[in-house]
């Protein structure tokens, strides 16, 4: 299968190149992979952005840690199989060591510590590069997707739970850490619900598409997860009026949230990613008109919603092995190493 | 006058050279000069970050706006006058546009889309760079200050307002459009204080050193600027109550905006300047106390306090000029561009 493309190479990348006589001549590809909690995503990409195989298997939780790590170790051996394979790039949840290439914890998959770089490297003998999904997706967003033209992006996904990331210059910001972007955890209603990393309050404990559904559920005195946030918005539209307070809750929320990056990091725009961005104008209109409020002394960045979808993670992971090839930053503070290094010039040489 | 140092180089800087026979050898400097609401700071700086000239002149705001440039293009003129400048970096207050060499906006001074780049430039015939003062501050300290060694910093100058500035990989993030760091209009207590922005509750209204005085003298009921900062501070040792629930609120706020900054953007510390940094361990003895019990998933980082005190923006400014002959990014986001412009090679080559 020839999947759409991501233009995933900077203006100057050429196309795959073309022998006389018009056949394709083989090209260097990169593996990317996105590790989810249901499902692993895949794909071959050429430097052009060319994405020339992908595919989908499930991550298989529930069958333990040693199995889903084996499943990627299998799915990456199979991707690269017969392929001009260069360097893979990998995307998991939670806390991520790019530096160190371990997956430090990852609440979904049961991880703590798992040398991922490590054991990728082994099986599979490619120079292998470790980001952290929803930063990846950030990273993809800017170069390739609803962040292009803007100096800085914040990309704030919504789902299950909320993250974000930042991308100024075309460079993701990790943290110190490797925790920067957990928009989803910023206190937004002090005193306000727990949250499952024990605080209250947090974005996520109000604003995610599953708490928006869990919401709408207890608020009706009905099962907890008998109402998914796509039904509220359905719901809200039809003037169901416990839906549409719901509904402006999280909005609310997110707008204080967004109102606090924004006086923060000052992006030059804000793009909505994950399952809630789904709802399109619902939740764009409301959002930026929220947002606007809230904003006394400046203008709010625009707002925009994702252009790559749940690809985005996989394209971001494809961007960060290719950037690993090129010696081309990824994230912020590498170059500036790179010229502490010596390989900048003084006005002194 | 030989003023102390800012070893405002990076590592691999030289001293200054000595000719054969241990004469001083004259060398190249940059101007620096930090324009405040009361004073304008200035010093001339060799490569090594040797101060061999420095001083301050009063700002004079109170003559009106064309006034004050006057003062500033006269005393850019006096301190270049027969030195080998190659450079000016200066730094100004309120919202400043660096790429386009424009002071947007600054309250403390009466300005307007101030062309202050163009109006230096015109003055000495020099290369004039433009920053704002507080995030010239966080440059410095990240360089050469109380940041040193952090992979990534913030910075927070709290004072008659607060602002702030993240330094990642030594470069400072200006923001989209010149206004990020802006932490002292984060709202911390939604429905507070009116703040001069016109919003309620942000941290300026409980935190700055300004506000800190107000509140003491108004719940003691006297005039609201009979009480400074530093006399709180001195009330609450001798066990004054109102002056201990003063300070506290103070505290609680900016570990609430701190906590803020924390989970959006993972610094690996947190530096502390401005006038209430005097205050030391009674400041950030219970701001780190305050800031770990925020925390429920991760630890905080560390705190410290500025080690260039009131002259951070002056050595900022001085780095800033050094950065713009060196072709070495001040700002983030800039070396990408460079990449982006071809200077970067691809794998493909």
């Amino acid at each position: 299968m020839i999947a759409a493309p991501f233009p995933v190479s900077d203006p100057g990348g050429s196309p795959l190149p073309i022998a006389p006589g018009g056949q394709r001549v083989r090209s260097d590809l990169v593996a990317a992979m996105d590790v989810g909690g249901t499902s692993i995503k895949a794909g071959l990409v050429a430097a052009d952005g060319t994405v020339v195989r992908e595919a989908r298997r499930p991550t298989g939780a529930e069958g333990g840690v040693p199995a889903v790590i084996d499943r990627i170790l299998g799915f990456a051996a199979d991707l690269v199989a017969g392929e001009q394979v260069k360097a893979i790039g990998i995307g998991v949840p939670g806390i991520v060591d790019s530096a160190a290439g371990i997956a430090r914890y990852a609440a979904n998959l049961g991880w703590r510590d798992v040398p991922i770089v490590q054991l990728l490297t082994e099986r599979v003998g490619l120079p292998v590069v470790l980001g952290h999904d929803v930063r990846l997706g950030a990273l993809a967003e800017a170069r390739v997707g609803a962040g292009v033209g803007a100096a800085s992006m914040y990309f704030i996904a919504i789902g299950t739970g909320i993250a974000g990331g930042q991308v100024t210059g075309g460079a993701v910001d990790n943290g110190a850490t490797g925790q920067a972007g957990e928009v989803g955890h910023l206190v937004v209603r002090p005193g306000g619900r727990l949250c499952n990393c024990g605080n209250h309050g947090c974005l996520e404990t109000v604003s995610s598409a599953s708490r928006i559904g869990q919401s709408y559920s207890l608020l009706r005195g009905t099962d907890a997860s008998s109402t998914s946030a796509r039904e509220v918005a359905e719901l809200m539209q039809a003037g169901d009026p416990i839906a549409i307070q719901v509904w402006d809750d999280a909005i609310a929320a997110l707008a204080d949230a967004l109102a606090a990056v924004t006086v923060l990091t000052d992006p030059g725009r804000i793009v909505l990613g994950g399952g809630l961005s789904l709802a399109g104008e619902l939740l764009t209109d409301p959002l930026a008109e929220a947002l606007a409020s809230r904003m006394t002394f400046r203008s709010p960045p625009p707002i925009a919603v994702t252009q790559l979808g749940d690809r985005a993670g996989l394209a971001g992971a494809a961007i960060l092995a290719w950037d690993h090839l090129r010696h081309q930053p990824s994230t912020l503070g590498e170059s500036m190493s790179a010229v502490a290094a010596g390989e900048g010039g003084t006005a002194d040489d």
